[in-house]
């Protein structure tokens, strides 16, 4: 395993702006910015399907490195699913059209919890990602840095328990509050098997390390306290002698940031539900800011663009630093011309 | 049409809650109360489908009623679905087993929003509704307050955008950002027709009168305030002579809770992803408070839902009134008798 590669041709302002270090302008990157939105990503996915992409070290790097020459973005996200990073664990993944990852073998009871095993070695099972992001660390080593990944545990539990994308979660809320043990015994597993992933990830080159916790906000402040936070929590501690900056994102938590700020991140992302303003006010002084345009301004004029931006600039005022982003996805049918556009006004209008 | 009934045997401690006066414990009623989790709404349903029942006046009084006698609330609200407002305006309604009410017809273009018609007579093509309200008016007299609602018009433009319930809106989202006229045709004619289908409803016989605005958290606090609330507050200015208290639930809003106190309602429904006590703050002394435990505390043992309701109670501590709820609908599988302990909790928790 190589060590991450930043050399002095690297534009390192996005981990600049992770550390609250002074930057010449705020960088941006895009959550979705490796998507059906980009010309030559639907040219690749026209060929294979998202797990072959995500499977293969070369198709995956491809699809990563996308967005950096085509949108000019300050970061790389490595292109993966959070789904994929517990099929070791025993789970049987495939992927439905219309209905995307897919679990056949849903996590249920106790039983099914115990049955869950954590590899040794997380290359076990995982080796494509990290021969992709050594890929990706080397091409991209004079361009940007590369942010790896994984879903958070309770997000990713909660897709092992329901099988399948849910909106309303309802296996998972009842074992949660009903079967707190085997709810336990899984969150503990998860737990390890993230761990030892994203660690992983910084030994094969990623600069960065973010926590997608999509299903965070799917728990009220009292339950995500209890149920979410702590595991959070004891996987940044773990990893903070990676010495990379590490990023967190509770999808839906307006109300805990003052505690989510001390989970260990150096970075905290905000969804666009939540007033910037308001949030950094109760994020304090002691991480940076990642975040939060509305998704769908790709559909407003140029002009009514360009103001929501200096908005969203103007919100992360007094934030430790501030990396530009949406607060969800870019949407599918973002039309590319303006995604770029957004880009541009981003740098154009925060250059110092 | 007859005026509201109420009469010295009504158990009037919602309506006092509703408008700040002293009350002798904290009343209660829960969302989706005539619900599948209760045996007798299951009985009447596997005799009839959904908009059947909604639409059979003896029917859709009957279930309202069920949960008054069955579980001890001290509110019945109508049983209706926000969906059947605008058939009247012309949209073609049916109901799909596994997908819920579908529009066949779903608004998309500014042509869609023309063809929209408001109904002089709102009876015409919902009498079905008064006539049921008149039933259970004239049956609750001497029992509990009955609640009128109806989805708040940002709500309902959505579900007419999509054609069906939608996690994404990505259609919603275009229209509102990219097509903001169209948009504003449709949301002018949902309000009008939202207004008149209140106010006859207050007629009919309900004693409050209640806007659901489930969708509310599609938006991020700046749009919310440009392209909601203000439709909100024209509906409950309107209905302001009525002289029922006026309730709002805009699920998802948690930073504009200032604003909304302002929108003219009596009472304002928290969802369970806020916190009760700094819901209380925001909201001021104003207003009465509507909220807001975690549905699924009826999965929990006796003894931590008895514990979760002393927390509820005390999280509202300091509002100027405070009405008992769930943060969100309750489960169609909860346990029946863990419904009706809770209820009982509250009564027996609160007592003054």
């Amino acid at each position: 395993m190589q060590n991450a590669v930043i050399n002095n041709k690297m534009n390192d302002t996005f981990l600049k702006a992770c550390r609250g270090d002074d930057v010449d302008y705020t960088p941006v990157w895009l959550m979705r910015q490796a998507g059906p939105f980009l010309s030559r990503y639907r040219k690749v996915l026209a060929k294979v399907d998202f797990l072959t992409a995500c499977r293969t070290p070369e198709i995956a790097a491809e699809i990563t490195i996308q967005p950096v020459d085509d949108l000019g973005v300050d970061a790389a996200i490595f292109y993966s699913d959070i789904t994929t990073t517990v099929v070791p664990m025993g789970m049987d993944l495939s992927y439905v059209p219309g209905k995307g990852p897919v679990y056949a073998n849903p996590v249920r009871t106790r039983e099914d919890a115990d049955r869950l095993r954590v590899p040794e070695d997380v290359a076990d099972g995982l080796g494509f990602v990290f021969a992709a992001q050594q890929i990706c660390a080397r091409e991209l080593a004079n361009k940007v840095p590369l942010i790896g990944f994984a879903g958070a545990p309770f997000t990713v539990a909660a897709y092992m328990i329901e099988g399948a994308a849910s909106h309303t979660h309802v296996n998972t809320r009842r074992m949660a509050f009903g079967d707190p043990t085997t709810f336990a015994v899984l969150m503990e597993k998860v737990t390890r098997q993230t761990t030892n992933y994203l660690r992983r990830q910084a030994e094969a080159g990623a600069n960065a390390l973010m926590l997608f916790d999509s299903n965070a906000g799917m728990l009220g402040p009292r339950d995500y306290r209890e149920l979410n936070l702590p595991y959070v929590k004891r996987i940044l501690a773990d990893l903070a002698n990676t010495g990379v900056p590490l990023i967190y994102f509770g999808l839906g938590q307006h109300d805990t940031l003052a505690e989510i700020a001390a989970c260990g991140a150096d970075m905290i992302g905000i969804d666009f539900r939540k007033d910037l303003r308001s949030a950094v006010e109760q994020l304090g002084p002691a991480v940076s800011v990642q975040g939060n345009i509305e998704p769908y301004v790709f559909f407003e004029t140029r002009e009514r663009m360009e103001r929501r931006v200096a908005e969203t600039l103007s919100g992360a005022t007094g934030a430790r630093g501030h990396v530009f982003n949406l607060g969800h996805g870019v949407p599918a049918d973002a039309p590319e011309a303006q995604v770029k556009a957004l880009v541009d006004a981003v740098h154009r209008q925060s250059a110092r």
